[in-house]
């Protein structure tokens, strides 16, 4: 059966999204046509506003619709904590975790030579410029714990060190996960956790 | 964190597609603005289109760009074969089986007196009148092998059977799918497969 060239525009233009296969795409159209055109149109609208009006914060990086986004422009926040992440979305799970007022700069992305990605992909000049405003006591470098997040992570914390003695450079901690029972932990996990023990 | 108006309504919008729940909706989104702005517009573009232009067949229900739908304009169809089905997803399985070359008819639900969904949501008069075309000689009624799927297919066979004793009234052969292992397969489909066993 030809779908059409209407439906078959939509279901390409859904197999795009991350997640979605052929399968899932069919079933999301034929959803939206036959029970929810109000939710297509709403998507629609959503999508074109946020593509169109959706951009990079001069400051840090992540998305906002403003020249500055909100985090950057709360004078509530300390100036003097500046946290690297890879992501947007890495930078929400921090603010959902409601444990960090500082302020953020955001990679987009990390080092992976093999893709191509090098220090000017990842913005190393403006990170540096940015911890080196005067205010930034500490840098908190919180990219993925994967073997390319850590390279990402020690080459920063290099260059940082070599621009500025004084500048404290931290990671977050790695261990077991709150909730986690030590059963279902992966070893790895176990072994950076007993050797970053702490005094109880 | 606050993510700003535009990107909470695309959050939102995207939320409400069939399987998407919230966090995969903000990945999407992310994922989106990140690395696909094409990607987004294209989509964003489709949806409007498609929920424009896009609307049932005059005919047989389905999912089409024109009044009359492909297949039911198709004078290579077989015009005595009609199958029922309850959705356009439905219809597209049984084409991509390759297994049949007559004309639907398009439920677009099934009865589920619980849901409020009786004989006239799922067009009942509409698919009497058009069975009684003088061209249909068989009916295939291929609705699901759920509970409600069963009841719709033995409410339209009794009243296709009431109109015209002539009609020839099928469903779908029940049994063990093509591939499967007996041992994987579920103790009732063995029972139906055993019961309506055939001559090898």
């Amino acid at each position: 059966m030809k779908l059409g060239p209407t439906l078959d525009r939509l279901v390409d233009a859904l197999k795009r999204l991350p997640g979605i296969g052929p399968r899932s795409a069919q079933r999301i159209a034929f959803h939206l046509l036959q029970h929810d055109r109000n939710g297509a149109v709403a998507l629609g609208q959503a999508l074109l506003a946020a593509a169109d009006g959706i951009r990079h914060c001069a400051r840090c990086n992540t998305l906002t619709e403003e020249e500055i986004c909100a985090t950057c422009a709360n004078p509530r926040r300390d100036a003097g904590l500046l946290c690297v992440v890879e992501t947007p979305a890495d930078q929400l799970m921090i603010e959902q975790s409601l444990a960090y007022a500082g302020l953020y700069f955001v990679l987009l992305g990390r080092l992976s030579p093999l893709d191509g990605i090098g220090p000017r992909e990842i913005q190393m000049e403006r990170l540096l410029a940015r911890a080196a405003d005067g205010l930034v006591r500490e840098v908190i470098v919180a990219t993925s714990f994967t073997p390319e997040g850590d390279a990402t992570a020690h080459y920063i914390a290099e260059l940082l060190r070599a621009r500025d003695a004084q500048l404290k450079i931290t990671r977050l901690a790695r261990g077991v996960p709150v909730g986690a029972e030590l059963e279902y932990t992966d070893v790895n996990t176990i072994a950076q956790a007993m050797l970053d023990r702490r005094a109880a």
